[in-house]
């Protein structure tokens, strides 16, 4: 084992200019939601990773999305790690809930705030970070790296099974490290093995060519309505999915690495549900559900308006676990909508992908684990999927290549929302995680 | 009995000058919803009233809503016949869906669009309209008149109650002309004996303080959800309330006067509901119902976008029938968000008030209907009650005077909603039917 001071020492030393990496991501207005910023923030990384001596390969993406990027550094060491990234952001509205401006990266107490500070510039900046302290304080690096970099994540990653799928050969590791991961509240670095699904749909009732004077509500019908009548149907009051066969496929795997924790340990943010009370992270983690994002019908200014809307329309994120299929659990919306007599409700695919896992007992975990020990002098908690949804299935079923999740977020990061950041503690903490995981990766692979 | 053929031959030959008293109106935006452009048309319709002869009083309005304006024309006649208007207007948005922009009139294929064609400033254009002529073609009023015109009417009325239970000497009329009606696709003239009540409430649940990732969703409570819920047990899918006492002491009063009617006559603009296929009239007239006018919550843009929204909101409009009193109906719906679990959710209240009937036995529907038939050359339709809402009761319970409604509009008149408009047969029709209600109102009153 190295002598690692040089190395953690080199890290502290050089967290301004770490930041910097984060800073210069954070200021491109990314949002793929929009397809605005993408080419220039893949210019950016690009030039980062080529700054850092990587052979960068650059492919465009027609199915939407940015331009893929493949960072690649050859050494030749009979063991390859790879890294996902993406380098897209979710919208920033509402943007008067943020304190400083969601582009314009701000260090206050302690803390970096800006659109993608957690999710995800800042782990592609503190992965950067990690290979320019190796190089700089040992000189060479002891495994092949490959850097994926997206930039379509919060759309559903079009291109990327495609891109994956022609292009298994050029993408071989022996491990993944995923893009993400966060201190808990008791300051564990939290480590996920996986990632749910994703079926994003929007529902949509067209009711008059144009809105109507609401004095007809007696007699006609109201699309507002019928979409309440039909949502009301798929999931109870007290949160459970009342599709039938929803929860059909649902297994527990990995359900004895959550028993030593609580819930209090990932700070929920709201409520809890009634169902969630005896036991939340079965549920959090293991568990499908249907989430409403957002509903629209109508007049919905200040004040009063009497009119029957000519449409309403409602999104949701169906959030699914190993071994339910996306386009499964799309006909059994359809069959239920056609029970409820719904079919006049239409169905609007957004995103749809299955959830991933990989085995406690694989080297990767180990590996993860036994270096945030290391870099966060505390011991990590082992989640077996995170809560969060994302195309991780391209590494562990189409590529089959064990994948684990880590990265520089908090439980206070507010990812998606408004005033995202991480602590600059966490940041450096994050970089060493990552050398150390470089640095260990072969002999955790050969003897793991 | 005098002479009609100069006076129906000087409104046909003054119709361009009478359609510029409507354009004039359309012009001034007052949105009573926005408070935009209020005192501005009050300023004109006073104005307007004046030159026809008009003693006009403005009464300020501290409880919202535009000046209250009343113009005294006093003969005398020891008859006194009043009109109720209103220069306030409904929103003009979504307004990509009108044709021409909504407060700039435009005269295409025989009609006048614009927002208030019909509801109501074309009405207030065809009364004044119906003064010149009398006073042209004959020199004088055979009536003392009273024109009663408000600025808030759109939004509930504010104001309106309280000035008229403290001016009720003033405001002493033997009858009063409501400000609406409209001509069926068949060609006859729809006279309204009543109006219904309305009860136009905001539902709103608070979430999270700000939009949270919704990978939360599986355990924590989603405002929209719990809204979906609530909403859902309020009516259901075959549009009957399903609030306990809703239809309680609902009477079908006047269901006679239907019995020969088809719904085709009113052109539905939309599917009706299943419930509403055996007696739609009656449905339509006489019964209560909850409308949706609008829903709001998270993310409503294009794409994708994966919160648990911090808020969700639904505006309804409750519209009354006689005997249903707003405030009782406000208990049973607070009542049954308490025995469904629901009292999270807000109640806002943006309108309240009762519904108003007069009897078809009255002298003032007589008349009415006999100088329709008269004027429009084609029996009237009277109808016990309007679909739509207003604060006719200030009328009838409170002055204790008949009301009866009629106007300029058609069933084509889009009022509320994009491209409103009147056709100018329709126009000059009801300026010869308001000039006759003004001749015989003294006969009718003592002979009726």
């Amino acid at each position: 084992m190295v002598n690692l001071t040089p190395l953690f020492r080199h890290v502290e030393e050089n967290r301004d200019k770490y930041l910097e990496y984060a800073k210069r991501l954070i200021t491109v207005p990314s949002v793929s939601t929009y397809g605005s910023g993408l080419e220039e923030c893949a210019d950016l990384v690009a030039e980062m990773l080529e700054n850092h001596g990587f052979r960068v390969e650059r492919f465009s993406n027609p199915e939407g999305g940015g331009p893929m990027l493949l960072g690649t550094m050859n050494y030749e060491a009979h063991a390859t790690l790879m890294f996902y990234n993406h380098y897209d952001v979710q919208p920033a509205e509402p943007l008067e809930k943020w304190t400083t401006p969601p582009f314009t990266p701000a260090v206050r107490n302690g803390k970096l705030f800006g659109r993608g500070a957690a999710d995800n510039k800042g782990n592609i900046a503190a992965r950067l970070a990690a290979v320019e302290a190796i190089l700089s304080t040992l000189g060479e690096m002891p495994v092949n790296l490959k850097f994926l970099i997206e930039g379509g994540e919060e759309v559903g990653s079009p291109g990327l099974e495609k891109f994956v799928r022609e292009n298994r050969d050029k993408l071989f590791a022996d491990g993944c490290i995923w893009e993400y991961g966060y201190v808990s509240r008791s300051g564990s670095p939290v480590i996920y093995l996986g990632q749910k699904g994703m079926l994003y749909v929007e529902l949509e009732k067209e009711g008059p060519a144009s809105d109507l004077h609401s004095s007809w509500g007696a007699v006609v019908e109201n699309p507002a309505w019928r979409l309440v009548q039909a949502l009301s149907t798929m999931r109870g009051p007290d949160g459970r999915v009342t599709i039938e066969g929803f929860y059909d496929d649902v297994v527990y795997e990995g359900e004895e690495l959550l028993e030593k924790l609580d819930i209090a340990e990932f700070s929920p943010p709201h409520k809890l549900l009634k169902t969630a009370e005896q036991n939340p992270l079965r549920q959090l983690f293991l568990e499908p559900t249907i989430n409403l994002n957002g509903l629209y019908a109508g007049y919905i200014g200040p004040g009063s308006k009497t009119i029957i809307p000519s449409k309403a329309s409602a999104k949701l994120d169906i959030r699914l676990v190993p071994r339910q299929n996306p386009e499964k659990i799309k006909q059994l919306l359809l069959q239920h909508l056609e029970k409820n007599g719904a079919t006049d409700i239409k169905l609007h695919i957004h995103q749809a992908y299955p959830a991933a896992r990989t085995s406690p007992d694989n080297f990767l975990p180990k590996l993860v684990a036994d270096t945030a020990a290391t870099a966060y002098g505390k011991s990590p908690i082992i989640i077996p999927s995170g809560a969060a949804s994302g195309p991780m299935y391209v590494i562990t079923e189409i590529l089959e290549t064990p994948c684990v999740s880590t990265g520089c977020g908090y439980h206070g990061s507010s990812p998606h929302g408004p005033d995202e950041n991480i602590r600059l503690t966490d940041f450096t903490a994050n970089i060493k995680h990552i050398a150390l995981i470089m640095l260990n990766f072969k002999n955790y692979l050969y003897t793991g």
